[in-house]
């Protein structure tokens, strides 16, 4: 038991994950949750989420030892000013948010001093969400940062970091500009851009008719798993990381640019070089041990 | 048995799962291959692939029922141009090229009267290429697209079709022009603004050391799978499918610029409403059978 009573602040994936995640392991005397929807309160009683749902965020927090918010990034900081006075002094309050300069500039003015303040994001996820979408092993062999703000105590952030570690996620420590950019192109700008193609061939579909959607297999519809998050989530990514995304994306338009012109001009020695030179990422992906080599993520069963 | 003598050029990602496939379902008599790589002969050999890898493509089509173009579709009008006179009277000529205008016109003129002319796609494919990445069960489920030029003779594509079906793919005719348009969409497109966001993140590598590739899993993963592919296959796509891609691409940076927008001028409206529409394809997706709904592609095993 690495903490004696944990609150889940907002029910959604990442919560419910680290409930289930978190039994498994054994890391919490109790776990309470709360959630803003009545409804998502209800699914979580009925199918055993947390071992007490509260039907407030300032009756979950009590005496908790960690605070966890899992909303989305745009509601951290009304979150935090509603516990903040009511968190245990010697608690640490922490969240899971995709961004982490906005959350922290939001949440970090509302903590009563003696809370220790320890920002967070495990790197996991699926296109899923809301309280039945979460499973034990979602952070198992995944990265989860820790983003510890000036001050923070080292005791805090070494327990926040076991248990993390009991949650079986690989635990590391970044600032968080850093994180803002990393994650921009890790994953803020490729969902920006998946959710563009995906909206073109939306208003293509008069024209392909239901086509586009029928031979979706080429290659857009691992775009369109990415482009099926919650929208409320990814709405607020944008808008709090908004300096990293429009810096890579006007990299990316510049880059496409460039290819859309070799396509025109008929430059196949620049796409050939281009399309050489990516190969070599994915090698280093394989090689860190970030993704399965199998064709096709395994979709396919290979046989001869 | 559907064709008595089959003879596969280029023996690559395609080919070399067309032979497994046609063992697999019997649907030939014999089958012989052929390749401009000398190594890649020897490897066909080595591990088996046809039943006779021939020194050259003359001798590979001599008495040929059906022959299959499975080189690159850069290379298609050559190998055409090689073969057309040595094909046999009532052959059937057929490709698996991702771009079909362009093979039908380079293609065509080669032909000889008294041979079919059937160009074919079929939408199957991994990451991976050469004579080894092949497996029987590529095409299962999977479609295939027949798109008959002019005058194709209604016996030789019916029996292209059942040949195709014996190797458990579903055949669907289209005509080129729709065929190129559809595939820009679901697959041309995609993979293009995937080597880009590659490239960006490569570029980037100095920034963020090796950190891009470490928490690659966030999304951008995904990606790099696509732009794994083989870069002359690609290289041969954009340049042979230049109006549709371009056509596409402009559509795509539209939206992208009007989405960069939102999000500079803070627009949350416009970026939830277009994230909430695209979700409707993904479910449409989920509906057709043509991925499956488990969490990241059912990479992560689900336990509570
Ligand atoms: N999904 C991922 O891939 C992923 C990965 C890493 C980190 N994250 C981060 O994790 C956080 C949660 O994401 P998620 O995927 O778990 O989202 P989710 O499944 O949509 O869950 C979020 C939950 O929070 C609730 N909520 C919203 N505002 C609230 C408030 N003021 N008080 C209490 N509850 C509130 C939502 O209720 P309503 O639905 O009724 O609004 C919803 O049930 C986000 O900050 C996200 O950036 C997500
Ligand atoms: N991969 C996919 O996802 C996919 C899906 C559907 C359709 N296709 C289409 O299928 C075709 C083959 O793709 P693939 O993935 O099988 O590619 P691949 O694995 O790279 O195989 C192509 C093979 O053709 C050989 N080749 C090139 N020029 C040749 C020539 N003039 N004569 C004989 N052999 C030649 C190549 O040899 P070298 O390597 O020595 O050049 C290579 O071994 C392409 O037209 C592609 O558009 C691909």
């Amino acid at each position: 038991m690495i903490y004696g009573k944990v609150a889940l602040i907002g029910l959604g994936l990442i919560a419910s994950s680290m409930f289930w995640s978190t039994r498994r392991a054994g890391a919490a005397g109790t776990v309470a949750g709360y959630d803003l929807s009545s409804e998502a309160r209800d699914t979580a009683r009925r199918i055993g989420l947390c071992d007490n749902v509260c039907d407030s965020a300032v009756e979950a927090v009590k005496d908790a030892d960690l605070v966890v918010l899992c909303v989305p990034v745009g509601a951290m900081g009304a979150v935090a000013a509603e516990i903040g006075p009511h968190l245990k002094p010697g608690a640490t309050l922490s969240d899971v948010g995709s961004v982490k300069g906005r959350v922290i500039e939001e949440v970090g003015p509302h903590l009563p001093g003696g809370v220790h303040f320890v920002p967070g994001h495990p790197l996991a996820g699926t296109e899923h969400s809301g309280p039945e979408a979460g499973f034990s092993s979602l952070f198992d062999n995944r990265w989860c940062l820790l983003v510890p703000v000036e001050g923070t105590d080292p005791e805090a952030l070494a327990t926040l970091k076991s248990y993390w570690e009991a949650l079986r996620a690989n635990v590391e420590v970044m600032d968080a500009e850093h994180h803002d950019l990393v994650l921009a192109v890790t994953s803020h700008c490729p969902h920006l851009i998946a959710y563009t193609m995906v909206g073109v061939a939306d208003d293509l579909r008069r024209v392909t008719d239901s086509e586009v959607i029928k031979y979706s297999a080429a290659g857009f519809r691992d775009f369109t798993r990415i482009a099926a998050s919650d929208p409320t989530m990814w709405r607020d990514v944008f808008l709090s990381n908004k300096e990293a995304t429009l810096e890579i994306l006007g990299r990316f338009t510049e880059e496409l640019f460039a290819l859309q012109r070799a396509i025109r001009t008929g430059d196949g020695e620049h796409l050939h070089a281009y399309f050489t030179r990516t190969r070599a990422i994915r090698r280093g992906i394989l090689e860190a041990g970030q993704d399965t080599d199998a064709p096709d993520f395994g979709r396919v069963k290979v046989e001869r």
